[in-house]
């Protein structure tokens, strides 16, 4: 039947190309866009485009805003002269939702993966080393994560900011709060041990 | 930093309206949207006010869609006195898919469910009905879902059908084909032996 009506076939086309989102997902959504008032759905396309036009990149950390420069940036209680660096926008949010943080941030847009062709150039390095070079910073937390292109991200990073004279740190590994041991993996429970703290 | 982006937080909301669709999945769609073309997020807001607009009910059966009367109950090759009662259009897409059907088909859009608020005159019972008195039918088969609102609608239908002197059908019950017995739970094995048949 989809094969039928074009107008929602082409709506769950779109659905589909959002991350994460399969097919019978994507179906599922666009069916569920026929249920919505009419006035509503014309707010969801609204949402849409202003959210596109809207959002763009803080000319300092990078992360995405609506404002000119981004509401951490501008906040002059924050520490300056302590950068957290991140793969991307969503895990400024997790690490903002501890409350504890109280640097600034840097968004990279992206991990090191030749793989997938993404190469250093293509992401906010040049901008994260021109910030570290006006000599404000002190410590640059690297927060990628601890896969394969996090730790050769991080790698490469700290390569390129240990010479600009900054204390460059990482996230400590360990054993998930409330996991369970059994379930752990041997490098997490390595890792745990390699880490392990006086109590 | 959500709570910063006030055109983000927005889209979050109208991608968390659609079903199924939980707070941290609407935002990551709404991250989705914005690593989208910005022609591409035209198309997608586009496609939805397309949908809306283009897609109504079919006269005849209830289905969704874009032409005057659906291209089921206008293709002359299909068996009028066959009537297949489904909860929702999505049902009709996979019954289509079995290409085994060859009646017509009749949407009610829900099930009846009055803890729900759902009772039978919200649902298109009165539309069946008519299209059943109108004396082509011979019989109903009722391919709710196997749920207590299921069957409830399916008892409720089969009452008022069977004093219109049409036959009518529920699909078999039983063990799902490639499905593993040791998993299968106890009514459906309850079902699928009263059900057993000769081979």
């Amino acid at each position: 039947m989809a094969e039928y009506i074009e107008s929602l076939r082409l709506l769950a086309e779109k659905f589909g190309r959002l991350e994460g989102v399969g097919r019978k997902t994507a179906m599922r959504m666009a069916f569920s866009v026929l249920e919505l008032e009419e006035e509503d759905a014309r707010a969801f396309a609204q949402a849409i485009i202003d959210a596109k036009e809207k959002i763009h990149l803080c000319p300092i950390c990078q992360n995405l805003t609506d404002r000119e420069v981004c509401p951490i940036c501008s906040d002059e209680e924050r520490d300056r002269s302590l950068i957290c660096v991140v793969s991307d926008a969503r895990t400024v949010m997790a690490m903002e939702k501890v409350r504890e943080f109280r640097g600034v941030y840097h968004v990279l847009h992206g991990l090191i993966s030749p793989m997938n062709g993404v190469t250093p150039d293509k992401l906010k390095i040049r901008e994260l080393l021109a910030r570290v070079g006006e000599g404000e910073v002190s410590e640059v937390i690297v927060a990628t994560n601890p896969t394969v292109e996090g730790e050769a991200t991080a790698m490469y990073l700290s390569k390129l900011l240990h010479p600009l004279g900054v204390r460059v740190t990482r996230l400590a590994y360990g054993v998930p709060v409330g996991a369970d041991l059994e379930y752990a993996d041997e490098i997490t429970l390595f890792r745990a041990l390699e880490g392990r703290r006086d109590v």
